[in-house]
């Protein structure tokens, strides 16, 4: 076992877009478990859009990474050491390690992973975070019915694709926005959604959507903001729902983003919009989790992830989730 | 009786800011009832903000109204005529004459009034269309809880002093917003409002309605938008609620009102926005409106009208509206 850890640090807050210089990796020594602690190795990391909000000093739901933290983040490792009857060497279990090789953890937090179901990297993806942020954000706040037309934005984001598929499942019409035409191609050809706009070339995005949506949008799941959204407000139908998942579009914006006020299509529509986080619905992760795993052994639920390799590339993969590198979840592969 | 009707007909789209010259009063024949249908002399006619959404061709949640049309609007009027078994000489009711001296109805949507349980003009008011708007908007979708603070703007219009003081019913704190010191102080001193802030002199709106509401914001009913809006979305507590009742402050804007994305407030304070239209609530209204009246005997909803003479006085009364000119509700005694 190695002796030392290795850990990417923030080590200056951005302004605007998010850089390289923004991180630091370190090598420190490695931890030592306490009794009721265990040792975990980092096997994948997750980067995630909200990540750059723990990164600002701009009031958010929870209170801003301090310089010289570990930088934060979901992780599914392999217990090392164990000095916690509830672990044994050799458990692969889903957490909150940050971006480091080795962390320590008291246990509290950890849900043992079942290899068997699928591949562990998924607890990070579509049997983990997004994939629940999509479960309950479109299930609970979106409410959708069968017939209805569902467009989520960022639709190749892990999140999205999640989005799209569940609402296919839901009997409803899928359409999404993503940045690139070969994106474009995998939601509509690999994915099932019933129609995709390359919101970068579609040049009337409102045009562009309501070519897709010909009865209108009833659920506008929402991961970015901006133009996209702006778009589809102009769609929504008498009573739409908008789950309001993520503003990737502005999350590096150095000042605050600018647009065309949206409460009157509320109004007009008698819609509503409703942010969330996942958190809130921890208490039924537990029946969410075994429903997304079967769609996903019957393959009513496809998933991709975008895996790149070293603890060192960590803050790469997560600059490029602002670029529209990644198609479905960005990961890590840390060891 | 007259034997001549007089009619405020809608003569031109205004652009931008309403003016007398898109309205143009006619003399017309009396209209004869025919069977089944009352002849209407109209007493009050109310004046009100939505009205603007009519005159324009800007997508809303009815059709525009035409050039030469009759001006819409609710109205409280006698019967002087009857042709329908169900009215007699002398009934009062409330319906949808417009903005005339006389109208024919076939009754019906009209609503018999009893003037003995409240002034007639409160069926266009405290127990009319805003009332219930405030009713409903706040109770339904606000869904206020003892102790919480409840911020609405446009305090001292007709829908917004029933929020504040059906708030305070609700053990909530009340604080609105309105355009000078003498609403502000009669929202305080009058109608028990907590705190109230004058936008337009208030400066840094946003320190200005944090100093009266300590606590945060849990329900920010919202009939004006705009920069008021901006302000109480920085103050929203986590869960807040937000009935879109109204966006005056953009109704007559010749272009879209441009402003920050507020979206991204939803999802860190886990918030939800919803716009409504009264309507939506039509078959609870036999619900409320005892239970308003119950309110307003017991003296804990007190009401205030503005009452303006004369209908060729309406065109003056309505425009005063996006001047805030008018304390409470706003009317025109016709007749």
């Amino acid at each position: 076992m190695a002796t030392l850890n290795r850990q990417i640090k923030f080590a200056s807050r951005p302004t605007g877009i998010v850089t390289a210089s923004n991180f630091q990796l370190v090598e420190t020594p490695l931890p030592v478990p306490a009794e009721g602690q265990v040792l975990l190795k980092t096997l994948y990391l997750s980067v995630d859009p909200y990540m750059r909000g723990f990164m600002s000093t701009r009031a958010s739901y929870a209170a801003p990474m301090e310089l010289g933290d570990v930088m934060i983040g979901g992780t599914v490792g392999e217990v090392v050491e164990s000095k916690n009857s509830k672990f044994q060497v050799g458990d692969i279990v889903e957490g909150r390690s940050g971006w480091q090789a080795y962390a320590v953890d008291d246990g509290k937090m950890l849900r043992k992973i079942d290899p068997s179901i699928a591949p562990i990297s998924t607890a990070l993806g579509i049997l983990g975070m997004p994939g629940l942020t999509a479960y309950f954000g479109l299930l609970e706040i979106g409410k959708p019915k069968a017939g209805e037309t569902v467009v989520v934005s960022g639709a190749a984001g892990a999140v999205g694709l999640a989005v799209g598929q569940i609402a296919k499942i839901m009997g409803c019409r899928a359409v999404g926005t993503a940045g690139s035409d070969e994106k474009v191609r995998l939601l509509t050809e690999v994915y099932g959604f019933d129609g995709a706009v390359n919101y970068k070339t579609a040049g009337n995005l409102k045009a562009a959507l309501a070519e897709h949506c010909p009865k209108g949008v009833d659920v506008y799941f929402d991961n970015v903001g901006g133009d996209v959204t702006d778009a589809a407000f102009d769609l929504l139908n008498t009573g739409a729902r908008i789950p309001v998942c993520g503003q990737i579009s502005s999350y590096c914006a150095d000042k605050p983003d600018v647009g065309p006020r949206l409460l009157w299509h509320l109004i007009v529509k008698q819609a509503r919009a409703e942010g969330f986080l996942v958190y809130q619905f921890t208490e039924k992760y537990k029946e969410a989790i075994p429903q997304m795993a079967i769609w996903l052994r019957d393959g009513k639920l496809k998933y991709q992830e975008s895996i790149i390799e070293g603890l060192e590339n960590a803050p790469q993969a997560f600059i490029g989730l602002f670029q529209g590198e990644n198609t479905g979840k960005q990961l890590v592969k840390v060891s």
